[in-house]
């Protein structure tokens, strides 16, 4: 009964993540009601990105060129190398913390049931890297998850193996949290990983 | 840092109702790694909508034709006209009820404040309809707010005043609700307009 054209798009909608039907309704009215011309940049934008932007051939994050613009830039240090699961975690680390290196971006973490493994996660790719011996440093910002773990122990011995120094992130008590809304496993970790108070 | 065209694409998507920078990202970097061919269709079928969905010429709802599918169905009783404040509510009881009529819907609703007069809301086209005798009720369903009140008090006004019986929505105690928790406007409403018991 509706326009055709209409339910096409609130169908389309709906492939955006945690959008269901509702939701696609309530965007597709409120683009035509009052952001036609948002909703035709969002199209364009969209098109375009969704046939130009790639992977950089170099750390495997998103990228219209061949080589992303943080690989590309002459001011980062090419000694120390980040190796993050996924897009969004490269931009907050990069946006919070001052890190001035590279990073390589597994899209992934290691997960042999679902049939991800070191060549999914580009990691022939990351070892060929380390060989060439630029890297001195590989920090492993992998997720403190099971697999995130199983990923950064995989990557520790890539490192080890080709001479490149493996740190990790430091886990513990986050800033601004509560030690009694902390759980068990991160106090226990904290405790156990103490450090000494310096003057 | 990141890509500009990635960044154009986020900042494209906040566009969309409850979309901030942050799901904004996440709907972003989903497409990229999951969703190109859905991205690429939703690009396509929102650049259609923006430029094809125009309102219908007899009810003001959406549509691609000058004519939409509703109003141009023989299947329709033309006595029966429902007002309704969006698009929204015309499918909403469209869903709901077994409603056999047509509609008129206002895209919004009187609001002098705001310069939404009776023209904006086409209330010409509406007094012309009904003065064209084939309309014998007219369902005012605009929303219980002071602004739809005052919309539906004005448009029952319009209806008598060309001999067209105006009706409105029951208010009561909403089905599967519980009467301790029913706000008391609403209560005081239902026991006000208390029906006799058929047998």
């Amino acid at each position: 009964m509706s326009t055709p054209l209409l339910e096409q798009l609130i169908d389309a909608l709906k492939v955006l993540p945690g959008v269901g039907a509702k939701s696609a309704q309530r965007m597709a009215y409120h683009l035509l009601e009052r952001q036609r011309d948002g909703g035709r940049r969002l199209a364009e934008v969209l098109a375009q990105a969704m046939a130009q932007i790639d992977h950089c051939q170099r750390c495997r994050d998103f990228s219209e060129t061949p080589l992303c613009a943080l690989c590309a830039s002459p001011s980062r240090d090419r000694h120390l190398l980040c190796v993050v699961e996924t897009p969004a975690d490269r931009l907050a680390i990069e946006q919070a913390t001052g890190f001035r290196g590279l990073y390589f971006v597994l899209q992934g973490r290691l997960s042999p049931l679902d049939g991800i493994g070191p060549r999914e996660l580009g990691l022939d790719l990351l070892a060929q890297r380390l060989e060439e011996g630029e890297v001195h440093e590989l920090i492993v910002a992998t997720n403190p998850t099971v697999e995130g773990e199983a990923t950064a122990h995989y990557l520790a011995q890539l490192a080890r193996a080709r001479g490149v120094r493996p740190t990790r992130l430091a886990h513990g008590v986050p800033l601004g949290g509560e030690l009694e809304y902390v759980d068990r496993g991160t106090l226990s970790h904290a405790f156990g990983g103490r450090v000494e108070i310096r003057e």
